[in-house]
Order: C-alpha cells, then sequence, then structure tokens
C-alpha cells in the first residue's frame, strides 16, 4: 500500500483563499484591514526569508503588513519599547516577534510585552496554558501545531479515541501539539531524547507528530501499519554525486542540499496510510495559520 | 510481593517541619511571617472543613492566615475586589481561593484577580503554559500534582526515562501532573474517558498516577508488575453489614461510608513495588505543598 500524499501546499492555499474572503469582508464592513506587525532583529538570513514569506503572504491575503527591522546589537530595552508600541497601535492586529533573538536579548522578556489580543504566535505562556485546561480559550493556537490538526482535520483523520504519540516537546511544536491532540480527545504519549525503546513507542500510533528535528529519525518499521504520519521535522541533507563525493551546484557553485523531515519518508510511507511530503506538508501551513490568526486578532478587535 | 505503601502523612509531616523552620528563619532575619488568606464563598461542608485544614496548618507551620468568607449569594464582583485587596496586602504572601464556587460566578474571572506572585495554588494558566514549556519557570506548582513529584522523590523513583502513564486530564491534578512528570524527562502517556483500552495502557506504565475519580478503577491485571502507582482518587463508597444492606454508625445515625482511590488497592498492591494508600498517601501532601508555596512566596517577597 502506497500512503495518501497529504497536499499542505493545497490545503494552506485553502485556508489562503478563505482568509482572503474574509479579510475582504472585514474591510467592507468595518474598514478594517487586518495588519501584521513583524519585528527581526539582526542578520539572520533564514530569519529574514522567513519574515520576506509572511510579509508576502500578507500582501497576496489583503492584510498590511508592517515591517520592523532592527540591528542586531540594539539593546533589549529598545527591542521591548517597540514591541510596546506596535502593542498600542490600532493598525497592528498581531505582531510577530521572528525567533531567534540575538544572544543578549532574552526572549521570553519580549515576547510578554506582546499583548496577549495580539499573540498570533500563540506563544505566550497563558495561551499555552489555555491549550491544555478544560473551560478556557486561548486567544490563538499556535500556528504550526493548529496547522497539524488542521490537516487531519482536512483529510477526515479521526483523531478523538486515537492513540497519538508526538515525538518531541518544543516549546513551538511538540508541546502546544500534544496539547491540541489531548483537547480533541486523543490518547496522547509524548516522547523525547530520553525515552527508551522510542520505536516500540511509535508502533502503537495512529497518528504519528514527529517534530524532533533528526533527518529520516523515523523509520518504516517503526510505524503502524494505516497510521497517518504528521512529519513537521525540517533537515537538510547534503545531495551526493554516484560516486559518493558531496555535488555542487552548477549555478551557484556551493554544496547542493536537499530538504528532508524527521520520517524515512520513501520506507514509511508504504506502511502509512496518510503522510506528509517534507516540503510540501505541514510548511505551508504555519504561514496560513499566521494569517488565519491575524484575521481572527482584526475580527476580534471590532466586537 | 507486597508493594511498598508510600505513607504520604510521614513525608507531609517531614514537608511541614522544614516549612515551619524555614518560616522561624524568615521571621527571625526578615521580620516577615508568611501569611495565606483563605476565600470562602458559600456553605459548602466539603469546602468549609478544607479551608478549616488549611488554615490549621498554617498554625502549626507558623504561618499566619487570614480567613475571608463570604455568604452564597455574594455578587462576583465583591469577590473579584475582595481579591484584590488581598493582592494588595503585603501581609498576605498567598491566596487561595476555595473552589468550587457558586455557580453564578466565574471562576476564570475570579482566579484571573489573583496575582502571579500570589498564586499559591499554581492555577492559573501563565503557572500552567510555564510548567510544560522549557525555559520558563512557573512562579508555584500546583499542589496536589506537586505533592505527587514529591512523593515519587522521596521513595526514590526513576522519573527520567521511566514510562508514565496519567489517568485523568483535569485543570487541577491530571494536566499538570503530566506536564511536570514530562518535564522530568518521563515518556508521559495522558489517558481521560475517550481512551480506547485503558488497560493495555496502563500495563505499559513504569509509574502509574490515577486521577480519574472512579472507586477502584484500576484492576490488578492492569498494572505492570513493579510498577510504582500513585492513587490521586478520593470516592466515597458505602460500607455495607454482612447481609449486604447499609450500614449505619451507631454515634450518628447516619450511612457508614469509607473513602477509597482509583485503584483497587488490595489488589494492586500486590502487583505494584509501591503504592500510596487512600486515605494517607497524596492527601495530606496537598495541604503540605501548599504550606511550601506560600513560604516561597513570603520567601519571595524580600527577594
Amino acid at each position: 500500500m502506497t500512503a495518501q500524499l497529504i497536499d499542505g501546499k493545497a490545503i494552506a492555499a485553502a485556508i489562503h483563499e478563505e482568509v482572503r474572503v474574509a479579510a475582504a469582508e472585514l474591510k467592507a464592513k468595518h474598514g478594517i484591514t487586518p495588519g501584521l506587525a513583524t519585528v527581526l532583529v539582526g542578520d539572520n538570513p533564514a530569519s529574514h526569508s522567513y519574515v520576506k514569506g509572511k510579509r508576502q503572504a500578507c500582501a497576496e491575503d489583503g492584510l498590511e503588513s508592517f515591517p520592523n527591522e532592527l540591528p542586531a546589537d540594539t539593546p533589549q530595552a529598545d527591542v521591548i519599547a517597540l514591541v510596546k508600541r506596535l502593542g498600542e497601535d490600532p493598525k497592528v492586529h498581531g505582531i510577530l516577534v521572528q525567533l531567534p533573538l540575538p544572544g543578549h536579548i532574552n526572549e521570553e522578556a519580549v515576547l510578554n510585552a506582546v499583548p496577549i489580543t495580539k499573540d498570533v504566535d500563540g506563544f505566550h505562556p497563558v495561551n499555552i496554558g489555555k491549550l491544555g485546561m478544560k473551560n478556557r480559550e486561548p486567544s490563538f493556537e499556535p500556528c504550526t501545531p493548529a496547522g497539524v490538526i488542521e490537516l487531519l482535520d482536512r483529510i477526515g483523520a479521526k483523531i478523538e479515541g486515537a492513540s497519538a504519540v508526538v515525538l518531541g516537546r518544543s516549546n513551538i511544536v511538540g508541546l502546544p501539539v500534544s496539547l491540541l491532540l489531548l483537547g480533541r480527545n486523543a490518547t496522547v504519549t509524548v516522547c523525547h531524547s530520553r525515552t527508551k525503546d522510542i520505536a516500540a513507542v511509535v508502533r502503537q500510533a495512529d497518528i504519528l507528530v514527529a517534530a524532533i528535528g533528526k533527518a529520516k529519525f523515523v523509520k518504516a518499521e517503526w510505524v503502524k501499519p494505516g497510521a497517518v504520519v504528521i512529519d513537521v521535522g525540517v533537515n537538510s541533507l547534503p545531495v551526493l554525486n554516484p560516486d559518493g563525493t558531496q555535488a555542487i551546484s552548477e549555478k551557484t557553485g556551493k554544496p547542493r542540499t536537499k530538504l528532508v523531515g524527521d520520517c524515512d519518508f520513501e520506507a514509511v510511507k508504504e506502511v502509512a496510510s496518510a503522510i506528509t511530503p517534507v516540503p510540501g506538508g505541514v510548511g505551508p501551513m504555519t504561514i496560513a495559520m499566521l494569517m488565519k490568526n491575524t484575521l481572527r486578532a482584526a475580527q476580534q478587535s471590532v466586537k
């Protein structure tokens, strides 16, 4: 059996379209354009590329973006002051502080300056706590974890009563996705680097979410036949020539690399019933959910 | 094999003694007596009895308690106003709002009025979120879950790498104890009413925490030989006469009842390596940890 490929690009495109329609409606009815402020400190090329992608999505979905770029040596107090100003700006409905921040800046102190009503990343501890608690509603669900659930829902996977295994317990993926799955009535097991016999634990999963950051870590033999596999990992591997040497790009003259997930995709897809590819699976969902959260923030601002 | 009985009374007594010594030291050095304000709304006899127990513990441990009793029909705004006043009172280091509150009062709104620095119950979403997050420190750990970990530590149970199964996902026990176990590097599975084949899941547990509120729910056959079993359940069962009729207390003339946990204690203790009795296991730990949290709040107030 070959698994159904979960097309994150297509699902993300559908969400962007929904946001576009709702944003246009908000504009028509209330004269409000949802606004996302991005805060980027320093010169990390990956961070610049992520922020660029987010701003581009804003433009395509009819959201306004407010870019803020600060030099790497900006004092922490200045970053916090900026975030507070954005917090008071009525045109800004969501604030995205691109992580990681330079080493001299305390991430927690900066994120705490983001008002809960504008925490479209959903990373504030209050939001994380409420994710797991009964009778509490977080203002926003973190984007990548919410994207994982959205993928499961849109392919019709049954979460309630399923045995869900999450590999990884990071603040931005593993922990919140575990809490979301629990909230949806899955029986949830969280694994990590100290887990013993991880293969045996994975083998029980009806739904497997891999977010451990190790290339091709999950083997086909670990996966229960028919499981739904969501691969959040994004790992860079060298591309090799047929003789085993590093392949070089003719265009750039640089070593060629390819992106792979946390699962041994080619083998696992023969066992799973559905699986996300890397790239093109969870990746596109993160920005789509960020747009959805920013739209929601703007909608809530008129209530 | 018969399991080691985990003597919660003795362990709690040791903690009370530690608190007593530290509180005396704080008084001698800084002239500060740790103060716990209790807020009790209405006439629930169980709530009155819990609050009485907490105040008595304060007296024994050298803490000051500030009782506040309000009639059942107190408007929500008045309860919140009281909590806010206590939040500003420098003699009050911890605020305990006894739950449940009467139906017309929004629990979340009242608890949100407790300043984080005085949330000795540890129930604020910020505290719950930080419990699970890396590189974040909650101001306080919720008392019963912290008591569970303390019991495991004091009997020398190895948490790191253990397979821990938690039955129940309540805000006050199941969820936070799961997050604490995860933070201590256990592989954690959370089960609940929608879990399929709960016996098979329980059978994998090196550490089992039962907090599901169903009398004698966990059977001996479900328990892995040698597992450590922490029974948080407190359920009331009728005491029967030899002929099967309800036994009546000669003293009070009322039906006799007995407290039992979520585990079938007599049978499970023959399989487990260690187990908490009910009563006398986790129960006494809750107040002990509340005293510890109130002491900590007072200590932090002088920093």
